[in-house]
């Protein structure tokens, strides 16, 4: 029921998955069943896998997302949520509210064994590669424990969904040196250390697209004020280049010409074609698409879905992060005496 | 004594300014007196109102700056920063280390009375306007307090410097609802509202290249990762602009009827062209250029300086910020009370 473009997008991006995608064995649309049944003969679209589940309420993009949680017992992330806690479903996949989606998979799914909160993570395309930015909007008042986790977190889903081997990941700081940064970042530093992952130290903004760091650390204010920044600025540049590339004649034949370069960056660099974030840490397959994705995306965010099931993603996430706080248990220990002397 | 270019470029854009700004009496170039001298003669300048003041060391980017300035106390930036003390010179100049101007002018000059915590001031282009985004990046562990008065200070800057007649002021946040935030923005959005400028609100990432909001606050951390964050990605833009527009020969020839269009965004949105950002709420001009800034926007950071200067900011600051503080009294009383509840 979320998404910005309405049902019948969503409807359109889900046939295009289960077209691509014949190891999907069944598909629950969660929401109001008069207003699915008005988009789905409109679009012509039947496939035996499609099941309908009725819920009666939405969460709006306005809600508060625990207090909606508690009153609309009978809104659709909430029966999403509970399909994949009575493993009716393997996995969740939502346009909505983020915040209501974080705390549906909060209080219905529930944490990993040892992670102590969630996150989001968001890939990011540069030029040259992709990044994982996490956590991406939300968990706003991070403890470096919670940094750590999204170290451990991000670097298994890079390994397992991008396919990057040995993935590098940074702490977003304000400078490269281990000194530079804030409380938080100077102690997830330290607990970085001491894990069993590519940790290359602090980088800064500078860093995120040269390609040379590829699971990128941080809280969820900051990780969210960076991703809609990069989006801003994407659209804007967007905005610029096609006022002044039809400013005149002679400028608009070179953009017929170079077409196919704009085109290839668009669809490279778009954070609206990129979309499908996951909600790491928790007893099942989370992901958020965009709001504002269309099908293409939606249907993308379902692939990466399946590829995080197939990947066990959520099994491997918690042998290595029981791992982690075993090499952290030392480190946490050290910490919290320094910081009382 | 700073910059990534050298001491010919920093001469070269000394020069452009002096002859575009007549108002000028005097310049000091501080630092090397022989490195200064070597590089003089060979791009041909000669001007009578340019003075040099030797300075035996430099305070390098890998510097501590608090601990350096105590150590090399004939550093550039000290020597520089001590003759606007004196009252030798109205404003001080810099591409150096941030950290270090920031901390030489805390100590050798001081802040403006009734200015708890002094802050950098960014103009960021976008396609249609300019906003100043501060802090962006002197104060890292900022309180609601600081925020405020950032708000105050950006708002003269904005209307005193880029001629907006009533800036609109938003506190960067993780979505535009009032209770959006964290502890630090929500603190600080209460103390906004008392005062006596355009408060807008919280505004989002997504917000900040609409044109929409003239100065944005936040603290040091957030404001340096958005900044250097928006330098990255710009860059990266340009360069797959020029990497597809180079593929083959149908776009090249595009590329080039085209090219006053990217000249123009480049000209509008480059980060290294819009070199000049000012130090406020200290006890004269502070100005740091781009460590990477070459001639034109060396130039364009003395003239606005100069402006800076012309248009009295400090003395501005003075008296806003000491009427801020009356409207803030009985705020923070209220806040301190919730608090301790």
């Amino acid at each position: 029921m979320g998404g910005d473009h309405g049902c019948g997008v969503v409807i359109e991006g889900v046939k295009r998955a289960l077209q691509a995608d014949r190891k999907i064995s069944a598909l629950y649309l969660v929401g109001d069943r008069a207003r699915i049944h008005a988009a789905l003969p409109h679009r012509g679209f039947r496939d035996h896998r499609v099941r309908i589940v009725h819920a009666s309420e939405v969460l709006t993009m306005e809600d508060k997302p625990i207090t909606a949680l508690r009153k609309k017992r009978d809104c659709s992330i909430a029966r999403a949520a509970e399909l994949v806690d009575e493993r009716k479903a393997d996995a969740l996949v939502s346009l909505g509210n983020t915040g209501g989606i974080f705390a549906a998979a909060t209080f219905k799914l529930g944490r990993v064994p040892g992670v102590d909160r969630g996150g989001i993570a968001t890939v990011i395309p540069t030029p040259d590669h992709e990044f994982v930015l996490l956590d991406s909007g939300a968990n706003i008042e991070c403890k470096p424990l919670h940094l750590a986790h999204y170290a451990v977190m991000g670097s298994i889903y890079s390994r397992e969904i991008l396919g990057y081997k040995n993935p590098r990941v940074g702490i977003l700081s304000i400078g490269t040196e281990d000194t530079k940064g804030n409380e938080l970042t100077l102690g997830a530093f330290k607990l970085c250390k001491r894990l069993d992952i590519n940790f290359i130290g602090n980088i800064e903004g500078h860093d995120l697209f040269r390609s040379h760091v590829d699971v990128v650390i941080c809280d969820g204010f900051v990780g969210n004020v960076v991703l809609k920044t990069c989006e801003s600025l994407f659209l804007a540049m967007f905005m610029m280049l096609k006022r002044e590339l039809t400013a005149n004649p002679k400028r608009q034949l070179g953009a017929l010409l170079a077409q196919n370069a704009f085109r290839a960056i668009r669809r490279r660099l778009d954070p609206e074609i990129h979309s499908g974030a996951p909600l790491l840490g928790f007893n099942g397959t989370v992901m958020k698409a965009h709001a504002s994705a269309r099908e293409r995306a939606i249907a993308n965010a379902i692939h990466l879905t399946t590829e995080a099931i197939q990947h066990r993603v959520n099994q491997v996430i918690a042998s290595e992060i029981a791992r982690a706080n075993e090499r952290l248990a030392g480190a946490e220990m050290s910490i919290a005496t320094s910081a009382s002397e």
